[in-house]
């Protein structure tokens, strides 16, 4: 059957919804990051280099699933997706600090840091995370401005010392020691997992309300999903090149950082990957069709090279 | 007369009142901060090693203010006051580190990184500041979801890069520079007055709603504190010692920073202190009694010796 009208999103193939959602958001992150003719021009010029023109926007794509399964129209997620992306660009560019992980190579360019300076990255990553609250405060995501503050609520927690930087801490913590996989779970919940769960659920959220069974088979996903994306990371660290993940390869390993592959060893990381993608795939299943980008996205992320 | 009863907090002495905003701050961000009996333990009990014991509450205590004035009551004021409180200790805890202004004491003890280390100062202020939107998202400061909206809105420009975070760039992009009055004045209205101004606006926003010409001056009064405030931080880094001021004196002096005296010399930088002060007693005036905290608040600012 030729096709002489697209319908909509839910009818492009994957890798077309993709880069669609890909586009969009670089679009809308352009227009809500501050100019670089507007003072303080090298800070705004440093936080658009950190955050344009590059890397997966895995985030993004999952608040425009979610939302998709929840009915929500694209516009409304474009602020929600770029509230998310702004706050993993913030923990990327801080992340890579010299007091941190001390990485020069990021999205497959000079790291924020070794581009400008230690100063000015310290001020991207604060100031990107500032402008991820306010874009979620300004922007209409919402009718209702009690479930957008809900939603800056959900943001908050995620990025916060139970979320995201509770999880970088922990992940701090644990160079040079022997964790359980239990440990490693407790960190990787937190550190990649917290945000992606809000992804998920502050995209589902701006659409029609789901009741109280529907929102936990989504976060059990969520939660399948964020766990896969760092054990495919740990496997990707560990066999891939500098040139394919365009940020330094084999550096946890180097840096005597726990990973699944170090845990696990490879054989079982790659089968509890398999265990995490049925999973995931399972608390979808009385979704229907209606979760299919979400199942898509599932397994772009187990199949993901880079 | 022999007063047998206190009536409220508008009867008592400003000093005394004073005290017990502070201290009904300390409380409340006792609470919000997450128990270092939590994991990570490392990363909250720096936290509440940064925000804890210490500091002059000075933006607590202008939330306290412009709420009395507008009619709020204390206990809808304590998460903003919070909120504001979470942003300036997350400021400085990165304002201490050694790519900014390397300074190793604080509020009489040794800076975050010193005490504990860089990475965790870096973690520290990232939490603090996801901490301050979650506190102020979550908890109960209107009955109105979209004035809590704002809220968020507020405090997150302020603090972000046309705010706190931009004034801190211009800070540092100034080093060396001759700047002019209108130059330092740029920098100094984001580098603190922004989070000043949000403390008061915020604290105002909690109240009775306000006209446009009312909110004009308070902003206005806002505006001349925060300058305030700032010129008479840089009179004391010139003519204090470490001791009084609980953090190394001199340091804008050694560095090759603009301040106020360097570019006014003593007796003009008085002088604009004292128009300042002018200024911002006026813009109250149509207040009358109710704003007699704002008022006393400037006064208190200007006579500060640390």
């Amino acid at each position: 059957m030729v096709m002489t009208r697209v319908e909509g999103a839910a009818e492009l193939a994957f890798a077309d919804w993709m880069s669609a959602v890909q586009l969009r958001t670089e679009r809308a992150l352009e227009r809500v990051l501050p100019s670089a003719e507007n003072a303080p021009a090298r800070l705004h010029d440093a936080m658009r280099y950190a955050v344009l023109g590059g890397g997966k926007r895995v985030r993004p794509l999952l608040v425009h699933a979610a939302g998709a399964l929840a009915g929500a129209s694209p516009a409304r997620l474009d602020p929600i997706a770029c509230a998310v992306e702004l706050i993993h660009g913030y923990s990327l560019v801080h992340d890579d600090l010299p007091c941190m992980d001390d990485d020069e190579l990021r999205r497959g360019k000079p790291t924020c840091h070794v581009e400008y300076d230690e100063a000015t990255a310290l001020l991207v990553g604060d100031a990107l995370q500032s402008l991820a609250f306010q874009v979620l405060a300004e922007q209409s995501v919402s009718d209702n401005a009690s479930d957008q503050l809900d939603m800056v609520r959900m943001l908050a927690q995620a990025a916060g010392s139970r979320g995201m930087a509770g999880g970088q801490a922990i992940d701090l913590e644990s160079v040079g020691l022997t964790l359980s996989p239990e440990e490693l779970e407790f960190m990787h919940i937190r550190k990649t997992g917290a945000l992606i769960r809000a992804s998920v659920l502050m995209g589902a959220r701006c659409g029609e309300e789901m009741d109280a069974e529907d929102l936990a088979r989504l976060d059990r996903f969520a939660k399948c999903a964020g766990l896969l994306f760092q054990v495919v990371d740990d496997i990707l660290d560990c066999e891939s090149s500098t040139a394919t993940l365009g940020k330094t390869a084999g550096k946890d390993r180097e840096r005597n950082k726990p990973t699944y592959v170090t845990v696990l060893g490879t054989a079982r990381t790659s089968e509890f990957a398999q265990n995490l993608r049925d999973e995931a795939r399972k608390a979808l299943l009385p979704f229907g069709e209606a979760a299919h980008r979400l199942r898509e996205l599932a397994r772009f992320i187990i199949d993901r090279k880079y």
